[in-house]
């Protein structure tokens, strides 16, 4: 991409309403903007990074044996009477009234509305398990929006659901998503850490938190230091506790929740009905599970802990781009004519690659660079002038090497 | 996929809220369900299928120099009031006051947040031409949704918008869409018209429609049967009129919308202040285009013009897959191991497969197949148990070929 053909607007300084330093750095590398207090836009840099990262959910869910489809926002009231948690919700929920008059509300979750669809097609113990999974907007009239994407009023999740003939058999899907989540947040470069936490409003008994250790975060647990593991925070006992695994001393730690893993029981299925005939030909209700993924404040907790002073850093498999190319004078003919060259080589390649085409001060280049936070730095300028030679500079490590353009271009391939 | 991992869950009849063909076969196919009136989920067939008429339309704008963002569902009323939009749209914009007391509507469409996003960040003619799209969920209080996802309360939109310095410009972009949409509906195996028409409530003066012929289309027009040429319908000039370019009577067709393209002018800007300074240091609005795609009723619209008696029939790059692998009795370890090894096969080719590993009887198998419309079939039955052979059925021709396992395979890689 051609920075002059998208729109990233880079900003010196953060507007006033940044909260936390993902907050700001999301708003000065050009990634979001606020259309209203707890309402952003994703702009094209901001948009490519929540891709990639849906991406990474969407492969590990898939190679878990997982189907994904797409449910609605709106959803009659209706169904959320029946399990009562209409008033669970209370404010929260969104709801209004059409002009057919149609009680709505836009879906903060979505259990009620698959629980009625897997109802009205499964019947017989032959078509379970089932695990069905979407990554869709959300919505909560959110009182007090804060941190950008962390807490908002419309933001992406992902949702998933599985449905079993027995307890085993949810237990067995449970520990599928356990493995599942840990790779998915491996692989976005995250520290965390698992909670065994309390069901609360979900239903349900055992649950998991996949909590990210942040300044800003404002879920507190007590973390063990040396083996990770974590435990809900209590206030009575904060202070003597110690790590269940290694006896280290805890530490009160503040993190933001990622994922959320309940098993459910029948809570959904026996108060909307969603029965099947076991192999004795008895009635049961559906056994089910939820796992859900905080899909668009990921963009925030991945920031928090990968930026420096200059900027954000991005892990390789989240980054908007892998490569940026960076021509300081792009009215010199040659410099411009090996950017493009070198811009078009790596298209070649399949490597994505973000071009810095604007007449800007080399100053301004090198800032933005730094501010973008994508990890390989193509740098052509006065060395390419003197030499032929350009810069590689590793955003994460500060280290640049030098070389011609074929082995810059080797050594990113 | 195997079709036991996923959720297909095909109907003999179709239910009594199908109210066209297209409407019918989107249900007992399995790709879509209603949860109320007008609002629907895409199950995992029709979600594969909706992906792949969004990664088209990707390909298309994006290769058009077009750079995706993501705007929000939420919008603050305030910006409304500010074009007198919110008059125009009347009781078909969905409005909500949250509990802070904002007055907030759900996204009919996005020309005022658009313009507003830009005017905060473009001031200068440097900055333009930019043209920006989204592919995002729409919301609509429709009094009588109609047709399944092609008159819906909730759909998906793709929205593109231009900003440019002169109408020069404008008439640029406008011509680079054009030709885009034209490779877009192609793609799709569409037979569609574009037809000049008026702008109406969107503003501005030039504009075209890209209308598809189909028995249940709403939207009437007058096609030329010769050039596919057509003119907008108006009832006082039916009777006579000619083509205009090659004299032959034109034809009452009755059509569904898909596309809808409009040279804006400076409507928005206008109203929003979204102004820059020219080359001579004038403040002056930009100049804007907006084209729009209805996402989701493109699914309707394929259907309507690909099905026969048995089912649909998906033109290539719109089918959810491109084969599915039909063993006539998977009890049958022979039978079952081989559709398991052309999977496989298929799988590691890179060819996107469905097998049908269900136990159910070959009638029903053979039925489902046909319905569902995947372009390519491979049985495996008793034929296989003779003679080793398999058989390939093409969809749309509704012909057969037989072979062995690598003559099959090779023929469809």
């Amino acid at each position: 991409m051609l920075w002059t053909k998208t729109f990233i607007p880079t900003l010196k300084e953060a507007p006033q309403e940044a909260d936390s330093i993902s907050h700001k750095l999301l708003l000065r590398a050009g990634l979001m903007r606020m259309l209203m207090s707890g309402v952003y836009t994703y702009l094209p840099l901001g948009l490519r990074v929540l891709n990639n990262i849906e991406n990474i959910i969407r492969q590990e869910m898939d190679s878990s044996g997982a189907a994904e489809l797409l449910l609605p926002a709106l959803q009659p009231l209706e169904l959320w009477l029946k399990t009562g948690r209409d008033k669970d919700l209370g404010e929260t929920m969104i709801r209004f009234t059409d002009r057919r008059g149609r009680k709505i509300c836009l879906g903060p979750t979505h259990e009620e509305v698959i629980t009625d669809l897997v109802k009205g097609h499964v019947s017989s113990y032959k078509q379970l398990p089932l695990v069905l999974y979407q990554i869709q907007t959300k919505f909560r009239d959110e009182l007090r929006p804060r941190f950008g994407p962390v807490r908002a009023c419309e933001f992406v999740m992902k949702d998933a659901y599985s449905f079993d003939r027995d307890q085993e058999g949810l237990e067995k899907n449970y520990k599928i998503m356990l493995a599942a989540y840990n790779r998915i947040f491996g692989r976005m470069g995250l520290d965390f850490l698992v909670v065994e936490a309390d069901a609360g409003v979900m239903g349900g008994s055992v649950s998991h938190e996949f909590m990210v250790p942040t300044e800003s975060g404002e879920d507190v647990v007590l973390a063990c230091p040396k083996c990770h593991c974590a435990l809900p925070y209590k206030e009575e006992v904060a202070d003597k506790k110690l790590c269940p695994k290694c006896n280290e001393a805890l530490v009160v730690t503040n993190t933001v929740e990622i994922g959320h893993i309940f098993q459910l029981g029948t809570k959904y299925s026996s108060s909307l009905g969603a029965n099947f005939l076991d192999a004795s030909g008895k009635l049961q209700p559906i056994i089910m599970g939820c796992y859900g993924i905080g899909v668009s404040r990921l963009i925030s907790a991945v920031i928090e802990q990968n930026h420096d002073d200059a900027g954000i850093i991005w892990p390789d498999e989240v980054s908007p781009y892998r490569v940026i190319v960076v021509p300081l004078d792009i009215t010199d003919e040659k410099i411009s004519g090996c950017a493009h060259a070198v811009y078009q080589e790596l298209n070649n390649a399949g490597v994505q690659a973000l071009l810095d085409d604007r007449d800007e001060r080399a100053g301004v280049k090198f800032k933005d660079a730094d501010l973008l936070g994508i990890p390989l730095e193509i740098i052509i300028g006065k060395e390419f002038l003197k030499t032929g030679n350009l810069e590689l500079k590793f955003r994460r490590e500060n280290k640049k090497i030098t070389g011609d353009k074929e082995d810059i271009l080797k050594h990113i391939r």
